[in-house]
């Protein structure tokens, strides 16, 4: 884990009240952590053939296979890990090795995504749909029933939840750079934590590690977010199989569409002993007799202009 | 501006304190104001020519044809305004009229970027350097030398950057969901400040607004963004030729790798009257003694794998 975090040195600044001559500053020089980011290339093709690139993320390193096979998951390339041949982290052309290829191999009968040589792509550290065709080809299909998904969360489990993630993140420690997302049961447990200097990448990592562990569709879990909620995450967790999705900060009007589309809980700005709850709040203890009237709101405005219906 | 924002019904749940039956919770269910996110797509060609799309973006909708213009100035597409011939919102495919296209016609000789109907690609609202055939063609080339660039700025100034954006924010004061981009003169006034859903957004707001009023380079200008500083918005900043970026939050690695090629100033975690400067400390005034050795330090960390130099 040495290369998720590099020490640098830096000068700290801090600025003294304002004088007649324009205030003192006080400098301190010495070294800090950053956490590290650097490309990752996903190669993705059948067995015995050549693998053309499909993506470049930029992540934290680290879980790199398992960020591959999130990736491919949650983008509908795969549907479990017996799609996959072998995943292995590799040497690309580069020299010296930078391990920042992940080369992934079919399994036999599953059809490698359409890619040709000027067609790779790019994609940040928080890009997670990326290659599609059309404004309508931005949106992905899950194999899984979240809708139907009965779990019941109770509000303090909610509002515990901050908390258990902020305690999971060693690397958030030492540079405060680091998103995290973590997989909960709907009892609070945590299940798996992951960081990554990208929203998307800490999700895959933790959606890839679920796929390898044969544990999709992940009914009955909790996704906790460190940032907002963006309709991709939304579009993840719904690939996933998860049937609530938590966020420290806000979602975007999208997201609560997709969220409601799929049948998602969506909860928002989950901090301290507060909560916001946008779509599905049936999964809530005690918030049953609401969820008519936030669903509703949800459904009237799920259309690209807002019309009268979105204002209550 | 109505589309910026958009209301729904939301559950705000606060949690009592633990009780022998569990705690009470305490729901008020109302109105909530959230920050809209929809897909851009950006067309590029020649006048007169089918022009195909280069890129979807998921942003907030407003000042859509800067967020274009920026985007092609900071992915070296264009390099002026005059390198337009005429860039407009338009209907796209879809009926009704989503505005959620725009249409950028390249100037006579200006070459258009090469795009073929199977490579179009989308790009998130963090996504700023997207469409690249391989972990090397990342990194985009300035027109601008900003290393050259001896623009001082005082401490104080860089401490009431926070304040000045915050108070810029319209939106974020009824969303809580946006990320803000502002630029300012090296004495602290607000140029320009934009705001979107996607960090990088915002930035290609701001340089798509400077670009249209012909004020490439930025030079002596400082920009603030409200997140941490990626490698990508680095890349941005040096592409429109301001000097000095600065972020509430932290930069990775290879932020700092390349903020030291590129010669700029690189200021984290710029909060209340503190904040850390990881390269080019000569720009801020009581500064220059300790400018070497951080600039040391970043160059000496310049590669992938960290090395002895890393560790002063």
């Amino acid at each position: 884990m040495g290369r998720v975090t590099q020490r640098r040195t830096i000068a700290r600044v801090t600025v003294g009240p304002a004088t007649a001559e324009g205030g003192g500053i006080e400098v301190k020089v010495g070294p800090d952590t950053l956490v590290a980011e650097e490309p990752l290339e996903i190669r993705v093709g059948a067995a015995g053939a050549p693998r053309p690139p499909l993506a470049v993320t930029m992540r934290t390193p680290g879980d790199d296979v398992d960020l591959a096979i999130g990736f491919l998951l949650t983008e509908g390339i795969i549907r479990s890990a017996g799609d996959v041949r072998t995943a292995q982290l590799c040497a690309g052309d580069q020299e010296p090795n930078t391990y920042n290829v992940v080369d992934v191999a079919l399994a036999a009968g599953v059809p490698a995504p359409e890619v040709d040589p000027a067609r790779n792509f790019y994609t940040t550290s928080s890009c997670g749909v990326c290659g599609k065709a059309s404004i309508d080809a931005v949106r992905t299909r899950s194999l899984f029933d979240v809708a139907a998904d009965d779990v019941r969360v109770a509000p303090a489990v909610l509002a515990g939840l901050p908390d258990a993630l902020r305690e999971g993140q060693r690397a958030f420690r030492t540079t405060g750079g680091l998103h995290a997302a973590g997989l909960f049961t709907a009892g609070g447990e945590l299940v798996c934590l992951r960081e990554d200097v990208g929203r998307h990448n800490a999700v895959d990592k933790v959606v890839g590690w679920a796929v390898r562990q044969g544990r999709l569709p992940l009914a009955g879990h909790v996704l906790m977010v460190s940032g907002r909620a963006s309709f991709e995450l939304c579009q993840k967790a719904w690939m996933a199989g998860i049937p609530v999705l938590a966020a420290v900060s806000a979602p975007s009007t999208l997201a609560v569409d997709v969220a409601a589309e799929a049948g998602l809980t969506l909860v928002g700005f989950l901090r301290g002993q507060t909560f916001n709850v946008y779509v599905g709040a049936q999964r809530v203890v005690g918030l049953e007799q609401v969820a008519a009237p936030v669903a509703r709101s949800a459904a009237a405005t799920a259309v690209t202009a807002p019309g009268p219906g979105s204002r209550p």
